[in-house]
């Protein structure tokens, strides 16, 4: 805690009764089965205190009793683990060309995973309506099966601001749109807490909290689409700025001779590594059918071709391969984090761009022993597993469903 | 608090204790002259509490009773103040050139402030007797007036580990070197406690604690010198990164055409903003006359020829402005912190740098209301002050002195 002036908030015993439910949750999410003992044995919390938490966050039918036994010297122990039924969070994440729409329980499983191709480039209220559907659709097949939601938050390609308004989205083509106050008028001021955020910063959020980097407290989340986002995590806190709009990688300028991007200068990373730009390189056939309004077709035969050998496919993905390392490696000596994720779009192409990165960024960080470059595990989607994600956070942090 | 998986730890009593002294040491310093009911007020800790809180900090000499008493309805108040008296923390910048010492009381007033023209490049051996001399005489001098030391920090340009062991320092040309185990060898292992952090990061922490932008818990602090470093606030809190390295801004590439950096590369941030190169084309003559030792007077001649309106360095600062710009609007655009601050080298020469630098920042961000730009308060020694500084946050962080 430091330099925090007048930020000073003294400790009271509500907080505390507050934070270690809170660390008897995270506990159990951690380390599930494992008894109360085991809580208190790591937590430092004495036994009966831990008895008394573990009571309340079981009738708030967050945790459960396995029933196991497990053997040990001593008694034999009750095992708890997380509730899985009762609940459930959900996550759209809306792409110029797409929307994917996940449900998790509380312990982070799946209990959906819907994609759509769907151009929201149109007007916003069309495409307001069209997340509004798809949001009603999925709440009411997990409320279908019994559960309650714990919340909904949107991804957007796009500068969100602290008060939830998209301020700036030039892939969907929005003006300034308060998103979250047309969702909820939308779904009828639903009981559940509904959010937007920046799709780069929930992939992020997804992947410290249920990807393949889970323990890493210091990461970037790279994500590839129509334009690049970077979401950053730091001491294991997403790092947001202070107007909420960190990670604008996209215009980040490599080269002042490079080729012209839609933001009106030159050599911008979106310009070599976006998907408008690697596939008009990688499929010069592609524009002769006129404009793209779904991606994914397109990478498949990137993929394709790569795996075939296909030398302007090839060609095209170690340019787009070095022009991503010298990000990555602007990322590393900037932010020390580490590792760096390629996810979205970049995931399915990295085993071509992958070395490329890596022998840019081994040539370019300022000191050879940095952070590792790696592919994200969580798939296309990342955004939205992180919108459902925010919710458990917002369940971790405090924001506890309340006793029935 | 997001994401902490396994980071859980349990609030105790004896934490809430050293909580809440830190919580009021931090109050009176922001509000002094307060009043133990001031306190109790803006803390939400119950008077009794605050009474027991006041005492332990007396006792620790860490507060002091002015004696005033103010007008006010009800009875009159005794009010708090910080203890200037007993302690001092110090702070010495290590530059390429030069050294700078400083000496401060717990209240951040300066007690000392000694500037040393000293080529540091030779052997590290050299060096760190050079530094802890340095050390040594301001020890004396302040422990002389009778004060303990609460701890010497010293701010290297270059990479400093999590275990202050000096990784890569270019500028002044040391190899991996353990400076704090040396410093503390040299110092006889000292009472207090011996630190080494990079000069940008102390530089940051000194703005964010007792420069103009004490309020602002999202900054950036722009170090010029031999090289350039970005020093990172995010949230109150430095950004180390995930190896304590994070700020490297010096090689960020600008312009694969441009001139040639030390580091190999070519359009490189130094090789157009670090003194030697701006030296080199705003006085052209400079370099017939040898390798530069000290910077500080053809800062100096770059002031006053500027002030003229010579040419040739005007158009030296506009460029230089110009390429400034370009790296303040990618750290504003990934950052997004409320101020970028010009200091070090920057700070004299802003008046002609910043009009180009805000110009080019205007240009370039993803959308305009990004943070603004400013030019550091604290003067040339930033990094020395935050060094000092640094003393000081650990006592507010906990490590108070102990009770007499």
């Amino acid at each position: 805690m430091i330099g925090t002036r007048g930020a000073a908030q003294a400790a009271d015993l509500t907080d505390v009764r507050t934070t270690n439910l809170t660390v008897v949750l995270r506990y159990v999410r951690a380390h599930a089965p494992c008894s109360r003992a085991d809580i208190a044995a790591s937590t430092g919390l004495n036994k009966a205190t831990v008895s008394s938490l573990v009571t309340d966050l079981l009738e708030r039918r967050l945790l459960r009793e396995t029933g196991l036994v497990a053997n040990r010297i001593g008694r034999p122990a009750t095992m708890l683990t997380l509730e899985s039924r009762p609940y459930a969070a959900v996550g759209i994440e809306v792409a110029a060309d797409h929307m994917t729409a996940v449900a998790i329980d509380l312990a982070g499983e799946r209990l959906l995973s819907w994609r759509r191709a769907s151009p929201l480039t149109g007007p916003p209220g069309k495409a307001v309506a069209a997340v509004a559907a798809l949001a009603g659709r999925v709440v009411g097949k997990v409320t279908g099966q019994g559960r309650q939601i714990l919340g909904l938050t949107v991804a957007v390609p796009g500068l969100v601001a602290a008060d939830d308004t998209v301020r700036f989205a030039p892939h969907v083509g929005w003006p300034e749109l308060d998103l979250r106050a047309q969702l909820v008028k939308a779904l009828r001021r639903p009981a559940y807490d509904v959010a937007v955020d920046n799709d780069a910063n929930l992939a992020a959020l997804a992947e410290q909290r249920d990807g393949g980097y889970a323990d890493i407290p210091d990461l970037v989340h790279l994500l590839g689409g129509v334009g690049v986002g970077a979401g950053i995590i730091v001491e294991g806190r997403p790092l947001r700025g202070g107007h909420g709009r960190a990670g604008q990688i996209g215009h980040l300028q490599l080269d002042p001779g490079g080729p012209e991007c839609g933001c009106g200068r030159r050599g911008c990373l979106d310009a070599y590594v976006g998907l408008p730009a690697l596939v008009r390189r990688a499929l010069p056939d592609t524009a002769a059918d006129g404009p793209v309004v779904d991606y994914a077709p397109e990478i498949e035969r990137i993929v394709a071709l790569a795996g075939a050998g296909d030398a302007t496919v090839t060609g095209a993905l170690v340019e787009a391969g070095a022009r991503l390392g010298h990000a990555v490696a602007t990322l590393l000596d900037l932010l020390d984090p580490r590792v760096v994720l390629l996810g979205g779009s970049f995931a399915p192409l990295a085993p071509w761009l992958l070395p490329t990165v890596e022998a840019e960024v081994g040539a370019r960080v300022t000191i050879p022993d940095a952070g590792r470059i790696a592919v994200s595990t969580l798939g296309p989607g990342a955004a939205a597993v992180g919108g459902a994600a925010r919710a458990l956070d917002r369940v971790e942090a405090g924001h506890l469903p309340a006793l029935p």
